[in-house]
């Protein structure tokens, strides 16, 4: 299954070491997401918005975007839940991605055994505000 | 809005435009991906898994495959409705993606004039056979 | 397509108008909503949970959860555009909805002339207390 | 959690033992579904569209096209996994229902020990011939 494991959250997890485990998934890399949250069923990341990420008209890419999203939930629901992988997620494009950086805002809605269900929303920051650019509900498996 | 609009479609398409607007595309340049069909409601793209589109598993990174699923609705609904834009997409992880390629294979569901709805697949190659490893639907809304 | 278009919202919207509308609906009229709020993109509904609105554990069954977190995103999207239609729309189950009666609360997230995005979430009134029990994205086709 | 639970199946299942628990449930009971299908991962179902299941269009109602899609995912599950309960689920509707009944079929896309992944069509009826009108893809969990 895809996206971010996070196997290391069960001895314990921080924003540190979550970075540290970043640094080993290649394309994670390539995104270079700082984590700005992580704790408590909630996850917040950061990711600049160079060049490389953006599609044909400038904006940041729908998969860099769905990324930043998915990545909030799965942090989030992590942060709780320890290993998790994210079997689906929903999400919806509200605005072009037109700015320095793009934030991703992430919250566990339900946690039971097997399955966390979580929301998130991206913001894209221009000159200092924070713009809503999409936002998701997404299921993270357990990873047992 | 995200994800590769395909403006050029206008003037009729082919696979061969559809990779010239894709070179343009500086995240869609990093993930490289071959048009193999793009016309009457259908779309088919193969992506090359290199070890920058992995995660630490080894895996194709969740965020390539949702790209994949959401380029292959998205072609699909060019390729009869001109320029579009995702507005949402919910994509299903089913296998973990471990193989040489990835190919996602999109048809357009239902078109009306401001919305086209399209459902993908995506496959990973594997020993040169085919295995599911994502399914995705989506809504794109026409450029006017 | 299905779900309620609400078309009188072009001379101007009321609740009172609304429930005028819902009359002539044969299933809405079996759910007996009371729409609580409509106006400026926001959306609330009340259906009380009669015995026939359950599954057979006596929580209210999911097509009814599903139903008002519909209603509330379509009614929201109406109150600002006129006569809508579901599109698609995307709900998570959080807990069993056991109590006296559903609120559906629903938002704007974002409108384009041919969609509007909206948000809502549904509650279980237990005892007095509102308790979360579903959450839905959704598309709103604008009727043209 | 909502929808049809089914833990009779993890007795052996049929069709037949189905409609004795959907006898049980008061909402279904006003649907009336007919079982046609029941068992190795796929269900199908028919509800004769009666007046009081349509909207004031006299398309079948939302709510009970997107209750027939929830309905053949989880039972497509429940022929396999025994017990489970809709997670989330997302209905793209793609034509107004009007006819004489409405068939779903739904089919599993993967199971795993917690959670079943499942897809199902939703089709009227119509002088003999069948018009898919949506399509849904759903997580169900495996109630332990």
């Amino acid at each position: 299954m895809p996206t971010m494991s996070i196997r290391s959250f069960k001895e314990g997890l921080s924003p540190e070491r979550l970075e540290l485990l970043l640094e080993k998934t290649p394309f994670t890399r390539f995104l270079a997401p700082k984590v700005e949250r992580c704790d408590n069923g909630f996850a917040q990341l950061r990711v600049l918005l160079r060049r490389d990420l953006t599609q044909h008209h400038g904006f940041a890419h729908g998969a860099v975007v769905g990324c930043v999203a998915d990545s909030a939930c799965a942090w989030a629901a992590g942060s709780i839940a320890g290993d998790v992988v994210t079997s689906e997620y929903k999400v919806h494009f509200l605005e072009p991605a037109v700015g320095e950086a793009l934030v991703g805002k992430g919250r566990v809605l339900k946690q039971s055994k097997a399955i966390v269900a979580a929301q998130s929303d991206v913001f894209v920051v221009r000159r200092d505000k924070e713009i809503l650019v999409a936002t998701a509900l997404a299921t993270l498996a357990v990873v047992q």
